[in-house]
């Protein structure tokens, strides 16, 4: 086997931006005939550390989850600061986002796909791990989100 | 809980359009190092029994499978034949066409999301089961496509 890329053989979660992710998880939740879920906000600065283009940035989400069997679905409305998420959003309205791959060694995984050709968006923590946006649509036809949880 | 409008837990694709599939099967294969599947042919109308936009149609595609832990990615490249295949390379080009829900009853689960307000653009048999592609990017953001394995 030669030596992959991205080393992961799951994929988290499929992952929406949206405008009202309460709307969102709404109507999610009566596809499947579940219980709306509960929306969350991602943490600030200080705990999430966000870096968008390289740079420390104040943004932040409101998020929603779905889990199915084998994957979860999430759906992300950005705040009004400026962001992967935000740009998505002003860019292509609604729509479907990144699939989200597990990782171990985040670090590295991102080193792996840059040096791929693949540039690293934004990155964050959040409690219990971070996650890494990849500018991987040219080459892959679909955001990646590496998710790394400890 | 509510009768739900879709009855499944489960996604079990994420497929991808193309326009050359051995190219797109061979860059996601060396993304996660491992070997290149093996590229196959979609039936013929006797067996597939392809409904196109409601009408009989010969179209037919390649087809490229890799196997994550909990998922699968599919590799589709259409034929010269008009399908909902054809149709998204040529509006988008290589690019994610759908996800796919495991169901059970394919003419129910049809009903219930068409009298939610989706369309079923295509529909087909395969050895072992049937499949149908739901519009529902206006309204849930990507398009459906519900499974049924025997």
């Amino acid at each position: 086997m030669r030596e992959p890329v991205l080393k992961t053989s799951k994929v988290l979660q499929i992952a929406f931006i949206v405008s009202d992710v309460q709307a969102a998880a709404e109507k999610y939740a009566r596809l499947f005939g579940i219980e709306t879920p509960r929306v969350s906000m991602s943490d600030g600065y200080e705990k999430a550390q966000t870096v968008f283009m390289g740079k420390p940035s104040p943004a932040r989400c409101k998020m929603a989850f779905i889990d199915l069997d084998n994957i979860q679905l999430e759906f992300i409305e950005p705040d009004e600061n400026d962001s992967d998420w935000k740009r998505s959003l002003e860019e292509k309205g609604d729509s479907l986002h990144h699939i989200a791959f597990e990782v171990k060694g985040m670090k590295k995984q991102i080193e792996s796909l840059e040096e791929d050709g693949a540039q690293c968006i934004q990155k964050g923590e959040y409690p219990g791990g971070r996650y890494a946006f990849m500018d991987t649509a040219d080459e892959y036809m679909v955001k990646f989100e590496l998710l790394e949880n400890d």
